[in-house]
């Protein structure tokens, strides 16, 4: 019988694991018996919108934690996949920082291309994972509610890419029951526009925080007040925006900062960050991390030590993301063939243990990146995933710090070049900050300048 | 070793069967082996409010749809438990229509009194139901949040009070994906005053939408606009209120409804009902069943015809509530206590059809609530529960509805008599429509008028 493998989730993670089995079965290797369990009704995990918030219609947890309006917050150079390029998917230069709509397309061009998504089972919950030590084998039940019934299946692998920013971290103030307004966390969060003329506070000095204001901002908020445990954001904000320590209390629509100062809000946004969080394991096997670099029980920062048949991936802290997922994917791949082989268990919590010193011992924003991008070309040098120039890619991080350190309003605005192709990006066709409608078609529409787009798009 | 019993949930159900328990103990009878699981932090179910909205601090699907603002929507003389009295909870009249939190403490008097909240294990989620047909047990998986830990225990019954109104029905209507402003399904409706000056777009005709849609109208919403599938609710709404037929689309901010009109929104709320869900529950021991008055496959309507030792509370429509759950709660507790004996399963099936063929006859509003009636009334000649006079509770009911017809945004200031007590409402010192702080502290204060409030609570 051919090796058992599940997948949980067909987010970027999954894809990139369904795509690298492909990759080798098309030269030839043997393809293992692969379900993909997806429990969303499309594939694409965080990149494929939707409106729900709270439970979905099956009264499944909503996955999504995008909103309408995302534009990527990190130049499209750095998370271009090494086997399918931008140019190859659009099959012309477009700008460095595309909306959602965009990048899922992309993500899904290859994965077309590749014919994988018969291997994906939609609309299915994974529920209950079980490992018995006897048969080492994996029971995994879900509950498939295109046709309304429950299934159980077993495996000998189970690859968990269920990702990790769907199950908020929702902190409670002081007041919050008799606050005049609306609270929620960022994942609950879709729609700008309902905070035009709004004076809004933000929870938070993250992405989530930054990004989050700044669509409100480009959408009409009147006032933007965003707190810091530790230290400010410290960009440049425009007039409006200011950062105040952290919050102590509300009362009535009044908030009130660790500094004694007070300001009047209309509504309330938590960016207070996501949990690691998988209902579907026993606590034995679940993954316990905060958001890391290097969570510790990780070989290679994808299996995991106390049973290699459970992998985990991209579980870490994101910088690098789709190929970061890539070169995870590949690894695992190889290791499940019985390409690569497992050292014993004392030597793989040791090879961990030194990935995470190295991680505690950095300093600067850059060294971490440079940390992910070392780890990637560690990954990367055990497979046949193509190499790709990642000090290069290092350096576009450095830029991307730089320009929105300038200007965090416009950083968008700027072009890289792919390491990938050598292609320059071109700007869009309307600046960030003006660029209100954030479709695909009206992104491809005019940046087609004299051309066709169909004709383009048809390629 | 004794009768090991589990009960799912720490709302009026569950705690009205601690009660029960609780009150055959103290008459000389042997108290099971009882546990109460209640993922809450708190008891009270519904009615213990949290401002949290989709995913609670675990992780775990919010449990409260409730909202601030909210009024007991039926004259608090329908739900009065008939062995404690308003009168013994407040030590003086109260008016009929109480806010959440005066209702809220009520539900806790007597629970209090009783001494059971030792029974009841906080903060701990019901995972995990399985049923071993060798051993005729339960095996029950819980997660203790407040420890971090899973725990395991085995049950000769488990009693389901887990609520039916917390896992929202959410339907799509095209254009919702682009729809600039919010979307909520009424499960996740906190604050009336998010929607101040807004144009309101309202889904449904329950009471839900009714109720939702008033507390907004109080609250300052410049337009309410609410679509019916059959027919409009058809109340004298006050001004700027309007019925529509079913929305079709929305195309921007503007809505378009099944006759062809259009009218443009800022907001949409889904008042589209709830699903029964039981995510602990295997397929085969689920319940599986509209809202309505007679759910089939319990006897009685409580007791699991396929597996007996599996009970459900408070499944029902309700019309009625608390006493409901009470008169259900005594019966369980003398089945379980060996004082009620079950009939074949064909009988019990038997006695579920003719209930139900008599439910399918229902035409008129009265002749339901009077069939729900006849319902307590028949499980009350089972056990000691307090005799109460059913027919003049329908006569409220009907007052209650004849009230709101006449006056929708006035009928809470309306008073009735209790059955329980004879003791006639008072009506609450500011009317409703004017009354907008619901604390408990606000509507205890005036209403002492010359009394002293603190003696009265004290007693
Ligand atoms: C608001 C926001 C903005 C972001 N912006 C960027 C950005 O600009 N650039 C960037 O590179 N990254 C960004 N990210 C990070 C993003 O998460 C990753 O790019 C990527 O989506 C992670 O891929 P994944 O497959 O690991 O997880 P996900 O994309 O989260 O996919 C996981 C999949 O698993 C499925 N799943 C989960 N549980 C189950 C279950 N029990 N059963 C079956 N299926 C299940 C989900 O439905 C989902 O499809 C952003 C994230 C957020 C939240
Ligand atoms: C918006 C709204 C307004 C209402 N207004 C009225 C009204 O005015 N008058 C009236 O009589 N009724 C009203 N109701 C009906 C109300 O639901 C009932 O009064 C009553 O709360 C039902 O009691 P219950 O114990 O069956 O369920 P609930 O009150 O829902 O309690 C169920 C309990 O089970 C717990 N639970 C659920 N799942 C788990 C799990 N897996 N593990 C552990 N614990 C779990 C929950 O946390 C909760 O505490 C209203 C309901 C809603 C939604």
């Amino acid at each position: 019988m051919s090796t058992r493998v599940a997948i949980i989730g067909a987010g970027p993670s999954g894809l990139a694991q369904l795509r690298a089995f492909q990759s080798a079965h098309a030269k030839g290797a043997a393809m293992p018996d692969v379900v993909c369990f997806e429990k969303q009704a499309d594939w694409g995990g965080m990149w494929n919108y939707t409106w729900r918030t709270g439970l979905d219609e099956h009264g499944e947890p909503v996955h999504g934690s995008m909103y309408r309006y995302l534009w990527s917050n990190g130049p499209k150079e750095c998370l271009e996949f090494a086997d399918y390029s931008f140019d190859e998917h659009f099959g012309r230069p477009i700008s460095s920082y595309p909306p959602r709509e965009v990048l899922w397309d992309y993500i899904q061009g290859r994965v077309k291309k590749a014919g994988v998504r018969d291997y994906i089972r939609f609309n299915t919950a994974v529920k209950q994972v079980t490992f018995d030590p006897v048969s080492r084998q994996f029971t995994l039940t879900a509950y498939d509610y295109a046709n309304g019934r429950s299934t159980t299946d077993t495996f000998d692998f189970v690859i968990v890419a269920s990702g990790h920013f769907s199950t908020p971290q929702v902190p409670a103030f002081a007041g919050f029951e008799r606050f005049s307004g609306r609270i929620l966390h960022a994942h609950d969060f879709r729609e700008a526009t309902e905070f035009q003329g709004k004076d809004l506070l933000i929870v938070g000095s993250s992405y989530s925080a930054e990004d989050i204001g700044s669509q409100c901002y480009k959408y009409g908020a009147r006032s933007i007040t965003s707190t810091y445990r530790t230290q400010p954001m410290g960009y440049t904000w425009p007039k409006g925006w200011e950062e105040r320590p952290l919050l102590n209390r509300v009362e009535g629509d009044i908030a009130y900062f660790a500094d004694g100062s007070s300001k009047r809000v209309d509504a309330i946004i938590l960016c207070t960050g996501y949990q690691h969080h998988f209902a579907f394991l026993p606590d034995e096997l679940a993954l316990k991390t905060g958001n890391r670099l290097w969570p510790l029980g990780l070989y290679k920062g994808v299996i995991w030590e106390h049973n290699p048949q459970l992998i985990y991936l991209g579980m870490q802290d994101l910088w690098y993301s789709f190929n970061l997922f890539d070169a995870q994917a590949w690894f695992v791949r190889d290791y499940i063939l019985g390409r690569i082989k497992l050292p014993e268990q004392s030597e793989m919590q040791a090879d961990s243990a030194a990935w995470r010193e190295q991680e505690e011992g950095l300093q600067s924003t850059a060294s971490m990146y440079e940390f992910q991008g070392r780890y990637i070309k560690h990954l990367i040098e055990h497979t046949d995933y193509p190499s790709f120039d990642i000090d290069a890619v290092n350096q576009i991080f450095l830029k991307w710090k730089t320009d929105k350190k300038r200007d965090i309003m416009g950083y968008r605005d700027k072009s890289y070049r792919s390491v990938m192709t050598g292609t320059l990006a071109v700007p869009h066709h309307t600046r960030w900050l003006q660029a209100l409608d954030d479709s695909m078609e009206e992104y491809l529409r005019e940046t087609a300048g004299k051309g066709d787009v169909n004709a383009l798009r048809q390629r």
